[in-house]
């Protein structure tokens, strides 16, 4: 049962791990910072609790944290309650969303782990835009992909924003670092996934042509801009694209991973 | 041949247009103001150069005037030209994209001249947000969609966040009102579209099933929360739904939008 606690000051050292969240030269989710995990949000914040992820505190105004009594019952850590000026004080901004948690991170699987049952898996190369990161792993969480596996070149899931686009799925939705990139690509096909690449390139098979809802399959996923690597693309088993209409630019990176996780679960 | 005419103060009224562009009661592309459209960046302006609404003129860093000189030579109109300081005074903000233009509305086409001759359609409900609003309007023009039909709720496509948003794309794919709600869904139905509304409600045939590739389709779109209203489903021929993972959110309105126009062109 979490415990509630009063903060009358903004000074109050209890809610340092709160402290400051949008100066970057001080934000203790960044990788420079201690690393936490920080989920904003009533919604977020319950998917923090139900996470694997160890809760250190929440910190919110009465009205949030009544809404999360049911959650908080079967926690063990202190919810720190001020009014909505006293949390802008101590978070740095005004918080529309009225409560925070913040969580120690857990140890992230191995590749290994992730990829054994996985019957639809996502491997992202170079995904360095947190929103996009965020957006990719609730796409993954609705569409019933297993995990996401990160390749060269990605941000962290774990960074604030990428939790709160994400709606708090990043939270859920277990992923890896592949290390040797693109040669791990190798523990997919070891495991009997399918690598379907991404790739607008001439000669790669139509998503609708693919037949991508057949068997454990993972598919390759690069940036918006530039796009999956030579490399990466050489790695996988078979060039896959979204049929485009003339001239347009690509689609946004998890816009095309959603359209790409439908075709995985479609089971025409 | 654009002219283009150096701007060294603030104050100068020919570029009343651009001015003060983040206050909202002054905004000149609000219902309120004049309902100018406005574009920025070179990607967008371009798209808007080459749209049909009528440009009135340009303003911008010359570095950013330049990377559009070929397509500043087949148009007559005021290139404003500016240091980043004064664009920004004027503008009221710091403008990173560098160059902007500002264009009259058109006349909208009449719904049934949109609708003559159309295979692949969308029509909404309900999307009051202009950045889900710009994005779906992206993934119409990237995914092949000949038009976009608004029914009741929907905000204003020409909205700069929109414009922004969409990538200019909105400045090319057609739009109409549809007035009479959802009663004027007969205008498709009678030109022979079949209409099928997205919803998860139980019922409703998964897309993947659903042959949405086959003959004029209009698929109807409802926002993210509250969803597409019985009326509108009512109107329908079929519902479709998504195939979802167990006590996940919705997919954003746009990027389910996206899953169902790639089902309409998948061309299995």
């Amino acid at each position: 049962m979490a415990r509630i606690v009063e903060v009358g000051e903004a000074d109050d050292p209890r809610v340092d791990d709160f402290r400051d969240l949008s100066r970057a030269d001080r934000r203790p989710d960044r990788p420079g910072g201690r690393g936490l995990v920080i989920a904003e949000g009533v919604v977020v914040v319950r998917r923090l609790l139900a996470s694997p992820y160890p809760v250190r505190a929440l910190f919110g105004v009465h009205r949030r944290l009544d809404e999360l009594s049911a959650d908080l019952a079967a926690v063990d850590v202190p919810a720190y309650a001020a009014d909505a000026d006293v949390m802008a004080q101590v978070v740095g901004f005004h918080l529309n969303r009225g409560v925070l948690a913040v969580a120690d991170r857990a140890p992230e699987p191995e590749p290994r782990e992730l990829i054994a049952g996985a019957q639809r898996l996502a491997v992202l190369e170079g995904i360095g835009d947190h929103e996009n990161l965020g957006s990719l792993f609730r796409n993954a969480a609705a569409l019933g992909v297993d995990g996401v596996l990160l390749g060269s070149g990605c941000s962290d899931p774990l960074y604030r924003r990428s939790v709160r686009v994400s709606m708090g799925h990043v939270l859920r939705v277990p992923f890896a670092r592949l290390d040797a990139w693109p040669d791990d690509l190798a523990l997919l096909r070891d495991a009997g996934l399918r690598i379907a690449a991404l790739t607008p390139r001439a000669g790669s098979v139509p998503l609708g042509q693919a037949d991508l809802d057949r068997g454990p399959v993972a598919v390759l996923l690069g940036s918006e801009g530039p796009g999956l690597t030579e490399e990466a693309i050489a790695a996988a088993d078979t060039a896959v694209r979204i049929p485009m209409a003339g001239d347009v630019d690509s689609l946004n990176v998890a816009t095309s991973a959603a359209v790409a996780f439908h075709e995985m679960g479609a089971g025409r």
